[in-house]
């Protein structure tokens, strides 16, 4: 049976899925999982369709390897283990971070188009040199399996470019420091769902909050990005799991100033001490907050969801507007308590959630009562399921 | 005759202003000026009650004399300069960066005072010890002159602890890294006009917008700070002159990673070189780019209302609502641009702005039309005035 496979490849994880061909709308992958922990001990999980797992390995690298090649060697033993599995490989598609001001859509990755993609390093450089590798790796050794790139920040070139442009001197907007936006599949999947759940409203303005571990929102006016949360990284805007989002630059000044820290300690301080972590001082994880009674728990859920609608009523701004708001993302999709918090800063414009509708999962259903001047909804997001559809559009598979 | 003296101390400048007692409400400076470019050239510039200029003169200091006896002695020639003009000084109001989490309005400034704000000093290092250094110099010269602090930051201690929390560690909270916000007396003295200039709706939530070449905006509920655009320092919130306003913090990982930037570079990138100035390559002020032809121009004008629309719909969210919008400051008193283009990004809320009114300068005015669901007003502010009040009120003057 020929197969897709979709790999979202970061510096120490590889993240994948294997979908049939010819692609279903909405089908589900026939194998996931993840090496996690590469170059510590990597760890390498695969699960079936029904989440059953089949594999839960350590890979071995030998001693000495540098963490180049434990990613090659956790790519390679993925690949062998898909081979066991029967599945011929028709294409890959890749998450890929920065597409730059170039790719407004996905691409199939030529030689030219991956020199492309090298010159956007030096804008993401924690990521995309670790989106790319498996690409180069692939092409290596099956020159004739067709790749294509996904990018996260394809879905927000629409964006004018008031809000795509920092108050910065021009030259240095000019080498590419601009708010590109990230979550781009998400968005991209979800805008897609909009007309079946919210109707006619999917053509009005519209706010998608994509919370996970990592949390941006994008302002949408019809299904078309016209602002977004995050910026030129995924640090800007929302409160995350471990990360700031927006801060006083003059923070940093001071850290550097009174700490002494440096740009790896500024780098850990704003992407892995803070956020929910850093402000609960207990867990990232919006689920063990919401279920401690921990005071600083509830204070780092309270802040979250108050930048939250901060955010809104700025990205309200950008669309002229605001006729719905869909919740999406690890806890957008989980959190009663979340979302139901967030709409309460909305009360004063007519938004009303429905406490019963709230409760139900799993599924993308409207949340807002039926007198709710804003339409609330809630649905689950598939950013391999998106990754592999452009996949199969672009190759005509 | 007696009178009080406001200062305002900087690094390199000095700005004052003398008002004759018994302090009439509103009353102008009897005398107003600055020093400028202390450390360089240092000018002397004194104008009397009608603007018109009394004094334009150089300051020389001795060869070698460090940044600290400059000041110095430019404080000891303004106090010289007016002795001369028979002024009998009953009290001196100064404007004071930070008062901390301690202080939520003008205190007497007591050596133990003192000694509570100098601990304030890493919290604004670029300000507060330029602003207490005037400070000891008059309480060693005159031990009985009183001197009373105003605080840039007391206004906003009303803000809830939400928005005062930055999603940083809790460790580096608790050493005071929070939103404080700045442009105190500006917003005291304009929340005390509003219900003479707005009536009923200054109950109610208003957000108003002191710009000036530092920008920034609050929102008020019942003449109270729930929330403010700048934070732990004057960089963040809206564009301004030459700040770069919010910005994602990684785009200063980028400059140092990419320019191997410095904390140096970094200060001066965030307070000198972005902005209006930076995104026009022209110019910081207001007027300047609004009299050009050039692109550029128009183009750092529309970013610079594009951004504060976007900051009113954040604060909008933290007020729980828009009854009334304050133009004051610089740019917003005197800018019809810059305020008929941010009402525009309010005109899905039904704000209407009337042409005429809103040509009307030098008044505090309603420049709404009868029917426009958001009251709009322009409210010159007088923050020396407001210092002025504080200190006669303070020591029974």
């Amino acid at each position: 049976m020929k197969s897709l496979l979709i790999i979202n490849a970061g510096s120490s994880s590889l993240k994948f899925a294997v979908f049939n061909l010819p692609l279903v709308k909405d089908a589900p992958s026939v194998y996931r999982g993840q090496i996690d922990g590469i170059g510590a001990n990597t760890q390498f999980v695969a699960k079936d369709i029904d989440g059953k797992t089949l594999l839960d390995t350590i890979i071995k690298s030998p001693e000495g390897t540098d963490l180049e090649a434990q990613q090659e060697l956790a790519l390679t033993t993925l690949l062998s283990w898909i081979e066991e599995q029967k599945v011929e490989l028709a294409a890959v598609g890749h998450r890929v971070l920065q597409g730059g001001e170039k790719y407004s859509a996905p691409v199939v990755v030529t030689p030219e188009v991956f020199k492309v993609l090298e010159t956007f390093i030096p804008l993401g450089p924690l990521h995309q040199p670790h989106n790319l590798r498996p690409i180069r790796v692939l092409a290596a050794k099956y020159p004739n399996l067709p790749q294509v790139a996904c990018f996260d920040t394809a879905f927000h070139r629409t964006q004018p470019w008031q809000a795509q442009t920092y108050a910065i001197p021009r030259k240095i907007t000019a080498e590419g420091v601009k708010r590109y936006g990230f979550h781009g599949s998400s968005y991209d999947y979800i805008s897609r769902q909009l007309p079946e759940v919210i109707g006619d409203k999917s053509h009005g303005s519209v706010i998608i909050a994509h919370m996970g571990n990592g949390a941006s929102m994008a302002a949408l006016h019809d299904c078309k990005c016209v602002a977004t949360s995050m910026g030129f990284t995924a640090i800007e805007g929302l409160m995350m799991g471990t990360r700031t989002g927006s801060i006083d630059p003059g923070v940093l000044l001071y850290m550097m100033d009174t700490h002494g820290y440096g740009p790896k300690e500024i780098s850990n301080f704003l992407y892995k001490e803070s956020g929910l972590l850093g402000v609960s001082g207990i867990s990232q994880d919006c689920r063990t907050l919401e279920a401690s009674d921990a005071p600083e728990a509830k204070e780092a859920l309270e802040l979250f969801c108050y930048r939250a609608a901060r955010e809104i009523g700025s990205l309200m701004m950008a669309a002229g507007g605001l006729e719905a708001l869909v919740f999406t993302g690890g806890i957008g999709e989980n959190s009663q308590f979340v979302r139901n918090k967030v709409v309460g800063y909305l009360e004063w414009m007519g938004a009303k959630i429905d406490p019963e509708l709230n409760k139900i999962r799993g599924k993308a259903h409207c949340i807002s009562t039926a007198d709710s001047k804003i339409t609330l909804a809630v649905i689950p997001t598939n950013e391999e399921w998106m990754i592999a559809h452009h996949t199969t559009s672009l190759l005509g598979l």
